[in-house]
């Protein structure tokens, strides 16, 4: 086989077993700095006809090439466009002979664009090593040549993800600036009116100092509840629901405090993510001002700090540089120019995750997205025909160790890649796509943990090859987010258990093969969520909207989908079982695991959240994404939607929002694969979700009556998103029984 | 023919050229004051097991009663139940035997409840003439023998509205307590605690100062921003697309500000609406200060003034003791307590209107809910099953003058009739019933300002009739709220007009018989609005979601429903027109009439935009209503949901909202009819959309899972809800280029 996607993504690709130990020693080594051949100069032709970076697929050390004067346009004299190029040498890392590869990628410059022979050259640098932004390892310090002959002799994975959804035959799509990657210097504002990188600096300096003046404010309130909760110095359940109102605004102060904060600290010096992030954080802080001055007035606390705050100078010169009308438009602006695929948020990917997404992507676009509308429309089933490459591509096993047939790590976890490939996904299709990979997260997670070894064995390779898929069970009618009370009942036969009862919401049952059963087997219902243990219950797979399942013994499992709104295509059932029979083989943890259901089913919850965030990133990223091509495209009293300034704005807004979570995502999913981030997973999940909710309404409403047709994707967007604050772990649960508790036991640590 | 619902209503069920000129002479006076006999009681038995106030249909003088403990449990002694019964004497007016009539009101009390035996009574009252919460007219002094046999006799009326809708035979519904007329007292507040009337009533004028300090604050932003856009005095194009964004906030600032204000100003002494008038106060005030403040710095403005009332001690105790958790929970239990059927807002209806509403909201519930899931469901179109009764009724002729067969007034309008009957039908099904009265609104108001006599004798009273149903086709694919460039080409031709080229979202086109089609009869383009003219296209009436009509001499008419996520069941049509014809006589005016067609058109979207905001209440109170019974019912950690503070505080908030909007629409509508309210009728269009959208959503967050299943109503409030910020003006649209142009027009003139 030979591979140019990188050597990690090559050991993806067909599982690490299948490599020697020295491609894989290789392959896992940290990335290192690869040096750039870095060229500028500019044309009166202009060469390419959209902004934002060409990525290239098939050259010979071109890599990447972005027109500066598309959205900079005083960097040139006019009738001139500014380029930049980059390739990679041969070898990469170590020395190599500059004359011959500045040669060659400047050929390659000359096959891709005939224009190139009139250009006027500004300059040609070769970056190595120490330039920070070039920390990438480009693969080609790796033999091209792997000591595999085919990935497919291993069958399941199909093609593999690199050859059949990043082809590299054809001159990729235009790609926004790639964080960190964005030329240094100045960036449009206002009305043709430019911003030095120094001012936006001295923005985000002041943001950060007036958030460093907020966060001992909110704390200081954190604890103030913390102790009305507490009257013996530990958490109270009367009090606490007491306090309810007080606890939830808090909850949602903390999201929206933790994303400003980490917004603005992960900046990469690209000027238009520190306008969106300082849009975000000026709203931000707006909102947290009222919210704790109510806070503070409900407990008492002085409110002469906060007062002072709010009647800050420079709080006031932050709000009308970088909040006002001018900055959003201004943002707006720059956001349009970059395109509808510019990145949005501070994220630095690693290589082989960067390959992925765009691999991810672009079967979401090919793939995903021609069918969403249909299977929304339709109510249909997720059809094989995206089920089947799904598979192949490893989705189903992104928790699941390699070891055990998974595509993630064996050591610690990925929460990184979890999040890079649900939001594609659910950029296209949050119920066709993006949210498949969530039932897999949570039973593999219940496996691991508590799985015997023979369990594990048995059923984590399945599951990561998607056969069976799997659904899980845990809500009941009378139990929503109640898990400690649930009550199907599990009764003791012979070899195993007799199920009865009822399960609801229990989401891709039909399809599923596998579902996870969270079930009461300690008849003393006084036991609580020391009485639930959980079954796996298998089951033939059925496509539609019903199913009745006939043990031969008697036992029966029906189930009936429940029509909702919006995130159709896995359809959640309604399950009835009636003297159904499991074998203990199947009780998860087998004799040791009764009565540690709650454990069990809990150690995948975090991790549904943080992909949950990841989806309602995707959902936002489409409705912008749409919004940016509408607006552009739709003329309103004789202009473009877009060239009005409260589009823009509108637009600015959205896009500040979605910085500011996907920020806040991918930073939190750094924390999880450190093994902390569980509270902060479910505070993630707030804001985004809730985000997404905001986003798609605005997108909806900048598309005016088109919005509300069918036909157009935002009114699926709109609906879909709806969803998301509902399901696992709704606001209120959130905001209260995690985020707000955590927050308050914390502020009584001494 | 016998009726007991009042005079006015009627005179108005069967149409005013039936009676004889006494009776209409009579029933027109305005309304006298009745006399009220007025029983205070007490029982150990409970008489209704339900709070709220009992209306009675059919007895000698009782009217209702309502039993005080239930919601003050305080006023009287543990195992004691207190009530208030209402009974009008006969005659009301004028002179009357106390002895005879206070027995006939007990004979009623022994009739309707057996337990009334063993009552303690505490006190008996007559109330006569000047006591001012009993000012209604009762009807008892017009004679209830009307000179009509049967008002079935005209026909299309059918059996009328009273004796299908308001049978009198049985028991009412409990009603919740009507404004004006609730006992003053104490009400319940906090963990049992009380607070006093006084405490209410210091705390709403607290309220009242904050807002008659901010007002001139807001006031003097809008001069500033009015002085920004008008450079040379007057409000200049450009400078106003600069100025979008700030304009836009101006414009949501006087929506809070004006309903705040308004619904401070028309507290009537219910406690449960001033605590939800102060709860929305605070929201307002807390959202209007950092709004303005931003206004402030975008403009210049000193900030000192704002800062000042933000940390006034008034503010700071008015938010602790009428917005904080602890007010927000006690409104919410004295909500739940008062009943889902309790009338929020302040508005004071004259009897014959409640009549209407009473009979509206009965056929609402019992014919339109019961088909509404059915019909949004499956898109199916508006049944004759709804439409044929609504005729009956006269839902179509609301704004068609008495003379010209309507149901509306000969001199004036009422807004208000128009206002309660869209919002009791809203309150079932947005499309299937709540929005069949735009089109009439706007096409019956175009032929009253514009068109000749005989086009008025002709169609009003057809249109009254609602044979034929008909639709409005401004809209055009590449034009949307701009109505000055709408390119539909009327050719002339012998006879009349051929009319070529799209109109889109035309709502119910296919059902309509008759089409307000805003055609460009002037072809020099340049001639802009002043080229449009408005013509009548008759065409059959087709059920489904597709129609292709051939004209006899080869015009084409054909329709095709676009698919939308709620609001379906009328369904918004594409149509194309291919060389169809429209006589002369079809043009509204007649020649005089040509190129007059934008004015024509305008006549009837200030009534298109009040209706909207009556349709945005009833989706709102239809919302809250379902929260009020789910929360009640659903129980989470074993206990109903409704006994936790947070959804008490949401409820709370949700009705604050409701009332706030209610009330504003109501005195907005007063303010139509005495031929003002227009610039307000966008801006309560404007908050009562985008709170439908918050109560909606709220709504469907306390559902839960269920809240997202087509099955729950909720589902389908939320999904109905979002097209009300896009149709009958966008928001943007009303925002910039009606509130906020009005506003700083406003703010120029000397």
């Amino acid at each position: 086989m030979i591979s140019n996607i990188g050597p990690r993504a090559t050991v993806d690709l067909p599982g690490g077993e299948a490599f020697g130990g020295d491609y894989i020693r290789l392959a896992h080594t940290a990335p290192k700095p690869s040096a750039n051949i870095v060229i500028n100069f500019a044309t009166q032709q202009r060469l390419v006809d959209v902004p934002g970076l060409v990525t290239f697929g098939k050259t010979r050390r071109l890599c990447n090439m972005g027109e500066l004067t598309a959205t900079c346009p005083e960097l040139a004299p006019a009738g001139w466009h500014q380029y930049v190029a980059y390739a990679v040498p041969r070898p990469a890392i170590g020395d190599f002979d500059e004359k011959t590869e500045i040669e060659a990628s400047l050929q390659d410059l000359r096959d891709e664009f005939p224009g190139f022979a009139q250009a006027k050259m500004l300059s040609m640098r070769v970056m190595r090593d120490g330039w920070p932004a070039q920390r990438s390892c480009a693969g080609f310090d790796l033999p091209q040549t792997t000591p595999l002959a085919q990935p497919l002799a291993r069958g399941r994975r199909g093609e593999g993800l690199w050859r059949r959804w990043h082809p590299g035959l054809r001159l990729h799509r235009p790609r926004g600036r790639a964080p960190g990657r964005s030329p240094p210097g100045r960036c449009p504002r206002g009305g043709g009116g430019v911003m030095a990188v120094a001012e936006l600096q001295a923005q985000v300096d002041q943001a950060r100092a007036l958030l460093a003046r907020l966060r001992p404010l909110f704390e200081h309130g954190v604890a103030a509840l913390a102790r009305a909760c507490a009257p013996g110095g530990q958490l109270d359940g009367a009090k606490l629901d007491e306090q309810q109102v007080a606890t939830f605004e808090i909850a949602w102060a903390s999201a929206d405090l933790l994303a400003a904060e980490t917004t603005l600290a992960r900046l990469n010096g690209d000027p238009l993510q520190s306008q969106l992030a300082l849009i975000f954080a000026v709203d931000a802080i707006a909102a947290l001002l009222p919210r704790l001055e109510a806070l503070c007035i409900e407990l008492g606390l002085p409110l002469a700090p906060l007062q002072q705050l709010g009647a800050d100078a420079d709080w006031a010169a932050l709000r009308g540089a970088a909040g006002g009308a001018q900055a959003l438009t201004a943002a707006g602006r720059a956001l349009v120019a970059a395109g509808d695929a510019v990145e949005l948020g501070s994220v630095a990917l690693q290589d082989p995750v960067v390959m992925a997404q765009d691999a991810f992507r672009r079967f979401a676009a090919d793939v995903v997205a021609p069918q969403a509308e249909h299977i929304h429309r339709h109510d249909t089933t997720v059809p094989e025909s995206l089920l089947q490459p799904m598979r192949d591509m490893g989705v189903f096993g992104l928790s699941i160790p390699e070891s055990h047939g998974g595509t993630g790590p064996d050591e610690g976890e990925d929460a990184t890649m979890m999040v890079v490939v649900t939001e594609a996904l659910s950029e296209a299709s949050l119920a066709a796509a993006g949210s498949l990979i969530t039932r897999p997260e949570i039973l593999s997670r219940a496996l691991i943990s508590g799985g015997t070894d023979e369990q594990k064995a048995t059923w984590l390779p399945r599951i990561a090859a998607g056969d069976p898929l799997c659904a899980i069970a845990i809500t009941e009618p009378d139990y929503g987010s109640d898990v400690a009370s649930l009550a199907l009942k599990g009764t003791r036969t012979e070899g195993g258990w007799l199920l009865n009862g009822a399960k609801t919401w229990c989401t891709f049952a039909g399809k599923a093969g596998l579902l996870m059963v969270v079930t009461r087997t300690d008849p003393d219902r006084s036991a609580g969520y020391r009485g639930l243990s959980v079954l796996l219950v298998e089951k033939p797979s059925y496509d539609g909207h019903a199913f009745d399942f006939q043990q031969p013994g008697g036992g029966r499992l029906s189930g009936k989908a429940i029509p909702t709104i919006g995130y159709r295509g896995m359809h959640s059932f309604d399950l009835a079982f009636d003297q159904f029979f499991v074998p203990d083989a199947n009780v998860i943890g087998g004799a040791g695991g009764l009565g540690k259901g709650f454990y069990f089913t809990m150690a995948g919850m975090v991790g549904g959240r943080m992909q949950t965030s990841a989806r309602a990133c995707g959902v936002m990223r489409a409705a912008l994404r749409a919004s940016m091509r509408y607006t552009a495209d739709r003329k309103v009293f004789g202009a473009p939607l877009q060239a009005y300034a409260l589009t823009l704005a509108k637009l600015a807004r959205m896009a500040a929002r979605l910085a500011a979570c996907r920020t806040l995502a991918y930073a939190i999913a750094e924390q999880l694969n450190a093994g902390g981030g569980r509270m902060e997973a479910s505070l993630v999940k707030l804001l985004a979700c809730r985000s997404a909710e905001m986003v798609t309404r605005e997108a909806l409403q900048l598309h005016g009556g088109m919005g509300y047709a069918e036909e157009s994707a935002v009114s699926r967007y709109f609906v879909d998103a709806r969803v998301l604050s509902i399901f696992e772990g709704a606001e209120e649960t959130l905001a209260l029984k995690v985020i707000g508790r955590s927050l308050l036991e914390d502020a009584l640590k001494p």
